[in-house]
């Protein structure tokens, strides 16, 4: 590959192995963060847009619960940005439920063409990549990156039923009920440009396979996965972590951190100074009892448009480096004896 | 949406409510179909690349068997392209299976960044399309888009487990066991833009929903988001059907088509003596007691690999619009008494 493609340099740039960086970055110019009681109750209840009690949001089942979610979090965000629904062009979305039942139902009646997504918990990455990439290149003005997952639909598909009320080992994460929906616009207009945080590059990781086979240890299957795309994104880049003023993974949650960290460490790559994880934070593991931390399509969907965004609007942080994580987990892979592999996708997003 | 970005026109345009053109298309440079031992006895036997008649591909089970057949269609693909598997910079691929399993476990040794998708068995045109979008906007000057399904791994996730040997209705598919790998790749060099078939243009679709509740008639779940995609694409870029030689579907079957050419024609568009759907084409539906027909990703995406491509490259076809179809089916979703919504997504291939 080579390292620029001069026939489209005007717009973008596709940089080193894994990277494109945008010339003229898409702006996140609405956001929303809809979330259970749980998250509600935990230490970023002050940074969502609406905090639901009833598990199945006012519907009959989780599932139907999760797609009602989804539906907020587009509407919420669509509503916040002053747009038409007419005005957005395409929904890039996804969720962790077989054939994306969560996605399917929460944004059918909104009649806008879908790209549907699957990275497990990668998905709100692999959805803000691809829209930034479409947005950037022309193809539209506006498009939706939305995520969710849901715990109650979650443990059901993946584990045991709840009602079983199995033990939970100590390097288990525990899935967040949320979804964000993110606006992803051109900014051509100039005000947009400096008004809003932008998506200044993505680094569009591999699967990567350590070989772990514990579904209860899904930040150890994620880990490997987020130092190759970290490493990868500084190469091609030709960065350093202390450029960034946060590294901000997915749901790697406390092992999964540390994990990270060492594996990093060993490429002479140091990151604890500024590593930070939605899986950590979203939660008050002890008091809430979340054992390694959050985890899901929605855990690091809505601390982005919660938390992580409004850090970066006050300043706080001017520069980040966001690294949604996925373990790709499935139970029928799982059960006939195969491996988990995981997979990241890197964004910088950058505010002035 | 304005109806064209003028900053971009150099490289493509946004034009009506959801198509895309091409002004530098992406050529598909390389192509590779493996399918299993029924498609191998049907009609269009001569065009695929590799019969298998082992259902697992010599692996211990379906699922591991749909993963070894995405690995061959890939590495089949990209052998027959003379490139290194180092000059792809993007894989973008998806089945029918939970979680994707059958892409995963087939890519993940390539080691090539993935997006992962899932449109159900429109997945062949989503990938397709957003393989163009890619490469036409810089991003990438080759991609993979590879999509696959399996009857065996099919049926035991939606259906009944094969042991059981269900009744099946007239109106039911079958699930096709087949992968689809194509190469997009950029036509900056004109000998590529003349010696290949070309994606010109796309329009993706969006999540139709007539309420149809019956996972044992696919065909008529899918038909009314084929016409919404077919008659937005024909709007969109101002064409009738009589300018292309082929409307051809994903996997309507016979019942699917019939309800497609009804309310197109209610519409006063006229596709009949032109229709064509893979799922009809792939199987000899009375000598091979298929019913309705074939269906799955790996249905058009076989089809379109062998038999379609092979039309355009000998000039007996020179421009045709190629419609993936797919019905959103879950288990959990169906048993939970929701509808089965369809989505499918319109490729305008054109080859001189």
């Amino acid at each position: 590959m080579k390292k620029e493609n001069n026939n489209q340099s005007n717009f973008s740039q596709a940089i080193g192995k894994q990277t494109v960086k945008f010339h003229n970055p898409p702006a996140i110019i609405s956001r929303a963060a809809i979330v259970g009681q749980m998250e509600g109750e935990g230490p970023l209840s002050s940074f969502f847009d609406q905090i639901e009690n009833d598990p199945t949001f006012g519907m009959n089942s989780w599932e139907e619960g999760e797609s009602e979610m989804v539906r907020r979090a587009i509407q919420t965000a669509i509503t916040k940005s002053g747009l038409s629904k007419d005005n957005i062009r395409y929904i890039l979305g996804g969720d962790l439920l077989g054939q994306l039942i969560g996605t399917t139902f929460g944004v059918k009646n909104f009649n806008i063409p879908l790209f549907g997504l699957y990275g497990a918990c990668s998905t709100c990455g692999e959805s803000l990549s691809l829209g930034a990439m479409l947005v950037a290149a022309g193809y539209a003005e506006n498009v939706i990156a939305v995520t969710s997952s849901h715990y109650g639909s979650a443990e059901k598909q993946f584990r045991f039923p709840l009602e079983y009320g199995n033990q939970r080992p100590l390097s288990a994460t525990w899935t967040v009920t949320g979804s964000g929906a993110f606006i992803v616009s051109s900014t051509c207009d100039k005000n947009i440009m400096n008004s809003y945080p932008k998506i200044t590059a993505v680094t569009t990781g591999k699967i990567v396979d350590f070989g772990v086979v514990d579904n209860m240890n899904m930040g150890a299957i994620m880990a490997p996965a987020a130092a190759d795309v970290i490493y990868q994104c500084l190469e091609d880049l030709s960065m350093k972590p202390d450029q960034f003023d946060k590294i901000i993974t997915g749901d790697l949650g406390k092992v999964g951190s540390e994990i990270l960290i060492k594996l990093l460490r060993d490429n002479n790559i140091e990151i604890a100074d500024r590593h930070m994880d939605c899986g950590v934070e979203i939660f008050d593991c002890e008091k809430q009892d979340t054992h390694s931390g959050g985890s899901g399509c929605g855990c690091c969907a809505a601390t982005l448009a919660g938390y992580i965004l409004h850090n970066l609007d006050n300043g706080t942080w001017k520069k980040i480096l966001f690294v949604p994580t996925g373990a790709l987990l499935s139970t029928v892979s799982y059960n006939e004896g195969q491996t988990i592999p995981g997979i990241a996708h890197a964004l910088i997003i950058e505010h002035k």
